[in-house]
């Protein structure tokens, strides 16, 4: 199983994609999208055009993204769902089932605690993965949120609701 | 030229199309799109698809779309964010020109006044544009911000920000 891990962002979204197979996890790729443009439409094109790329490179059946309940404030969170919201229908529009973790969940099931800061997801993702030099804090969330899904599968956890776009 | 508004929302989003020839505005057609699908993800698909086809159907020259700054609560802030998002995705892929009024631009262009309930902007959308039948509210405030954006046209006003998607 193939499995595209997105952290959306408004100006970097992070992403990784992992092959299991049976237990073993191995690392595809992971990278960041930096949204260029000054506006936010802008920006939303390059996400959108950025992770249509990772998915017809990968085809990956599942695509696991965080997520998020709270921001900093309304305008934050107005901002992170825009990304979001172009992410979501990129995997969508995919076929790909998309699975929701909670921040805990993912942390949790990498690093045993539902609280860690991202270096120490990072740590625990380069753990699992193997090493993989040079990696930005965005794209090992991304990582973390597709190891988590495999476990969450593995273990037959994977959240009920997820449900296959319409476009498969 | 012609002009698309649009009203988005995480279920029922508006849109309205008009046609302004010197100071004559001119109703195309306006409508809703109710998002179906249990998911988030099916809903902004639904979205995606049904603004991808009113682009396709009038080419607008301009997409007008309200500002917003707060929402009740961040939840809610994400999940509208999600809907805009998508919006502003299909507005700037489209190559017009993207434009954003806040709530008070908008009603203030409508009604002299900033604050007004969506049953005034309605009215008012119908003295500008003529009677046109049951409406839905969400179908008059998408009208309301195409209206905005032919008046900030014209007086010279439009936002200096407005950017032509990278797709033109």
């Amino acid at each position: 199983m193939i499995v595209l891990g997105i952290d959306p962002g408004s100006h970097v979204t992070g992403w990784g994609v992992i092959e299991s197979s049976g237990s073993k996890l191995r690392h595809l790729a992971s990278g960041t999208i930096v949204a260029q443009g000054e506006s936010l439409a802008a920006r939303l094109v390059c996400i959108a055009a950025g992770l249509e790329a990772v998915v017809a490179r990968f085809s990956p059946q599942a695509v696991a993204v965080e997520n998020i309940f709270h921001a900093k404030n309304s305008r934050s969170a107005l901002q992170l769902g825009h990304a979001r919201g172009v992410a979501l229908l990129v995997a969508a529009r995919s076929g790909s089932t998309i699975h929701e973790y909670n921040p805990t969940q993912i942390k949790q099931s990498l690093t045993g605690r539902g609280r860690a800061d991202k270096m120490q997801v990072q740590k625990m993702v380069q753990m699992v993965l193997g090493p993989l030099g040079t990696l930005a804090l965005d794209a090992s969330d991304a990582l973390a949120a597709a190891i988590c899904h495999t476990e969450m599968a593995r273990s037959g956890a994977a959240i009920a609701s997820a449900e296959r776009g319409p476009a498969a």
